[in-house]
């Protein structure tokens, strides 16, 4: 018989969140181990993730149940199953997480980056099924892609293709975390946002709700929050946001003419706050040929279980090694 | 037996070339076809042209040994086999070009866009021969480029992707022959450079070869021969072009991270002139985890022979529809 599950791990700064899902993208068992940072040695962290996992395939009759593990993690890169040089996470240099859960559980596991995953869980049982070529745009703290071209995701030669979030808007432009400056996660992650607010409120003196803020605290929801008022200055910034994204999507639409672009990630909550700016701006630049063609779509994985579900589905994915 | 030869065939604005190919890349026979602007009706051209071919191919013993035909066109479109609304083509609106042909010559034939085919060319023929990953970036009168992931090549949804030379480098720069302003092209293809000499000479006032000439007629070509005797104005404008491919070439790779970026074309002649400053400048401004993998490369198809080869090798995929 055909193992019926996988299961889905997505490695975060803050918690590890893991699922054990069907083919359908039901989530069929679930854990969380929270502050994945705590655990300055990865053997250690891959011990306590193992004891739950065997816990919870336990409870689906055992690890003969389970195709294979797809694993979501920062910098991960699918070629060499490593997690390289993340700056969320405590592992300094390059650790070999995936052949590290192997060992102690014996079940084939994939691993690529979280914006890569997401992407694999739209086309699995997302915004993106029956799509053989779109991108997905994660905005979050970061900016993050995940392409997928004639049905495959995009690893380049590395592995590492895919940063989409790092590509220059604006020569010269703002700094970014990267070290280079003018790249659009500077501009248009959950951070972004709250650093065009905090310079607008320097550099301009109209009323805003955000004056009654600490400007050194302002977070990307607050903006939100006021721009839900009615806010003008708030509502601007989200607008600046989006016309900025639009005129990098229309470069991405040049390069791969995807048959749409799904959003995807805490920003996504501005709805059509940032989306219909995004759209007019989108359309406005892109080449004459591209014009009415590409579909913008918000994700339609469940918040709360999409990080599980995306790595999961990568997971189907180790069939050929079986 | 298999059948041993291809047909490729480049049409361009000024001649349609077309020649006999074998496995190896060998061009057996060959011709041209002066002036495709002077057939008005479509009709007329595909009968001179599939004379033409009857008659080459009769010299390697008729049709039974071509595998299939191969076009590189203008605005040539792989999955409907459609030129669509080429500027330097006298036909108007979308034409069936590799339909007609088939139905003259009998052979299924195979179409997409000349730098498309240039890219199939390299990965055949060239110096993209054993890569998965890469990505020929043409610069001639316009700039286009061919993607090759995994070594397919990247046709989009649409059929119509992998247009790099219309990405915007410059928000609000530059006017393009596309409608926008700052395209890529706008300022790296060969018009491109002598649009940036006839406003260098405006401009600035120091010397320069290139103030013998009129400067309505000033050509890429004049830039180089003056940049090849020492004249600084003209090797700065070589420096400042391939600065700004060296930028675009980050975004590139922050994409589809490919092994190789494939030169192409007329302003390849400039040689150093040009590849140096693209390769500082793609280092300088790569994110961190792509330095120093990229090869930057001239294309190693024989200028003359380049166009009829890259259009022959699309003939080899044929296979699928024999």
């Amino acid at each position: 018989m055909e193992k019926p599950y996988v299961i889905g791990i997505d490695v975060g700064g803050q918690s590890t969140k893991f699922g054990i899902v069907d083919a359908r993208g039901t989530i069929m068992q679930s854990g969380c181990i929270e502050k994945t940072g705590q655990y300055e040695e990865v053997n250690d962290y891959v011990s306590v993730l193992a004891k739950a996992l065997q816990e919870i395939t336990g409870k689906v009759g055992g690890k003969e149940q389970i195709r294979g593990i797809g694993i979501g993690a920062p910098n991960g890169n699918y070629f060499t199953g490593h997690i390289d040089f993340a700056a969320n996470l405590p592992w300094k240099g390059r650790i070999p997480l995936a052949q590290l859960i192997t060992d102690q559980i014996g079940i084939p596991v994939t691993l690529t980056n979280d914006a890569n995953a997401a992407a694999v869980g739209e086309m699995t049982y997302g915004a993106a099924r029956g799509m053989k070529d779109f991108i997905v745009i994660t905005l979050g703290t970061g900016v993050g892609s995940g392409i997928v071209i004639g049905g495959n995701l995009v690893y380049g030669h590395d592995g590492f293709a895919g940063e989409l979030g790092h590509t220059i808007v604006r020569p010269n432009g703002r700094s970014c975390g990267c070290g280079r400056r003018g790249c659009l996660e500077a501009y248009t992650s959950a951070s972004g946002v709250a650093r065009t607010a905090r310079k607008r409120l320097i550099t301009h003196t109209d009323y805003s709700l955000l004056r009654e803020l600490d400007p050194e605290t302002i977070t990307s929801k607050d903006v939100y929050e006021a721009a839900m008022k009615g806010d003008r200055l708030s509502v601007d910034i989200f607008e600046r946001t989006g016309r900025m994204l639009g005129e990098a999507f229309a470069d991405f639409i040049a390069f791969s003419s995807p048959e749409a672009i799904i959003l995807f990630g805490g920003l996504t909550k501005a709805g059509e706050l940032i989306m219909n700016p995004i759209r007019r701006s989108m359309e406005e630049n892109v080449l004459k040929v591209f014009k009415g063609k590409t579909k913008l779509l918000f994700s339609e994985l469940k918040e709360s279980d999409a990080a599980i579900l995306g790595a999961s589905a990568l997971g189907w994915e180790t069939k050929s090694k079986d």
